[in-house]
């Protein structure tokens, strides 16, 4: 059941149904016609982008639960985290529930660390029904990480963009869907990047880390995944990853793409593409998820969702930027 | 293998071996003697709070791998997390170890998350050995959580002391030592306290809630446990706890003793007690381990960790703290 930083899910638990909520920016992209809500205003009706952030983790987190079929009874765990300050969204939103929570924080490389902990609890027969969910907000995570937004700070080319949305998988043992075959649990990386606006460069080698245990632990190739999946390193750190894993004689250059480079159209202002744990969490649900449901080109994802471990105190106190990544193998129905 | 909240452990895995640090304050009490390294400065021999956290919970963590008898390589997963910000302590002590994070928040009920967490992934073939830690610093939570040290701000009567201390349990399906026999997943609970000075009265409804859960998931009386060790709730707070579970019929006076309560001698200006994720780690990991090893006593114990999932944002914008309370059964070898 478990080999290297690997582990096997023999009993294949399924991915039975997927919600997802994203704002107006995201929604112009590739994902806007797969978002269960696409918002016209990402304030969601709420006073505040972190009252914002919560709803709409909670809304894909219901609409995914009302998808599966499922009623809230049947739902055994809630296994979530987000960006903010003490996963505020994720334990506000669980508070709403009133559904047993596991709070976990991996930054934006939450999504896969959810599946993979949801995963093996459905798998191990400690859970029928899990859900597995995240989030972000650009605003919220903007005044909390960087600078208050009324500045109108200039960003660097390097930077990226938070995601503004949410996604919610609800993995069963029972039903249809995409099954969640094994998983990689990463390690914490760091190559000694400080620049806190330059994500991508920091998490590159923390994903390039985690997909070669992932295929030396299982003896795959790249080429038996359809996808290797990001999660937010965006157009600097993908090219970086298929860079540090080429040096180690791997080519994933022909079936590699990150969320964060395909989910805004490239304008301008956004750089180097998403960033934030919804990023992964909304590409992952919508677009890809539904590529999977449909058994067409994506049969066999590799979905490695990249988290930077940083604070604004360790980055004031001069400390570099740990990073990590964690891999789910997903792989479609067979037609 | 799961009921209601509860799930069940058969394979009933071990904790082999747990290693505490502490500071003077808390080794002043009645942890001292177990503690294996005893502070005579809360600073470590570091320049900041936070790197003097973040060595804190390396060295209880390496300790307790040492004491187990095991390698490095010979540890699957560490699971941990901490009350700073984006859980740094946790993060940079696993960039130092090299070995697969599965970060977690659960405030101060981070040490019985962890223990749940790493039972399922030993008791489920997912990891051989895997390690549960945590800790927290008095001076890193202060200035984060409420005021700069230097203003020296009155303390309320309600207020406890955030625990300075790290905690470490290595779990193995191989070996001797207490074995976890199940886990009650908690859920978020807030009776509508917004007092940030009174965690003890916003968590008592999180852990009734849980005891409550876990005694009827699994058919069990109070009597059954040598011993129910709440993890923060201090003096106050743990008075609540036993009447809010009183109220239910179930009658915990007899057996109930919280961490918080116990960790200092009583003096004027630590009020209710300790609290912090440090708080349950120092006190279970020590003192109480060391009770369930001898096998005297204590023979099984109900470990039920409790944390406020507030932040200094959501308390800013009016927001009731939510908290929660995870429990796992513990069992002593029978001699």
């Amino acid at each position: 059941m478990q080999q290297g930083n690997t582990v096997f899910f023999p009993n294949r638990p399924k991915i039975v149904a997927t919600a997802t909520v994203a704002g107006p920016k995201e929604c112009a992209g590739v994902v806007g016609e797969y978002v269960d809500f696409p918002l016209g205003d990402d304030m969601f009706g709420e006073s505040t982008f972190e009252r914002a952030e919560r709803k709409m983790l909670l809304a894909a987190l219901r609409r995914s639960v009302e998808k599966a079929g499922k009623s809230r009874e049947e739902i055994d765990v809630i296994v979530s985290g987000d960006l903010l300050n003490q996963i505020v969204s994720a334990s506000f939103a669980a508070r709403e529930t009133g559904l047993p929570f596991l709070g976990i924080y991996s930054a934006c490389s939450t999504m896969s660390e959810g599946l993979l902990l949801a995963g093996m609890l459905v798998d191990g027969g400690y859970a029928k029904t899990a859900v597995a969910a995240t989030g972000s907000h650009f605003s919220s995570a903007e005044r909390q990480y960087r600078y208050p937004l009324e500045l109108g700070t200039t960003r660097p080319p390097q930077s990226q963009w938070t995601v503004t949305g949410a996604g919610s998988a609800v993995i069963s043992r029972i039903g249809e869907g995409p099954a969640l075959t094994c998983a990689t649990v990463g390690r914490v990386v760091d190559y000694g990047v400080s620049d806190v606006n330059n994500m991508g460069a920091a998490m590159a080698p923390a994903a390039a880390d985690t997909i070669l245990s992932h295929l030396r632990d299982t003896g795959r190739e790249p080429s038996d995944y359809d996808l290797i999946l990001t999660g937010d390193l965006g157009a600097l750190g993908s090219r970086l990853c298929k860079d540090l894993v080429w040096e180690k004689g791997v080519d994933i250059f022909a079936n590699h793409v990150d969320c964060g480079e395909i989910v805004y159209r490239v304008v301008e202002d956004e750089f180097q593409g998403g960033s934030g744990a919804g990023c992964s969490a909304v590409v992952f649900n919508s677009y890809i998820y539904d590529k999977l449901r449909r058994g067409g080109s994506l049969r066999k994802v590799l979905f490695v969702a990249t988290g930077a471990l940083l604070s604004t105190v360790t980055s004031g106190q001069g400390e570099t930027i740990p990073c990590i990544a964690h891999a789910v193998a997903v792989e479609g129905d067979a037609l």
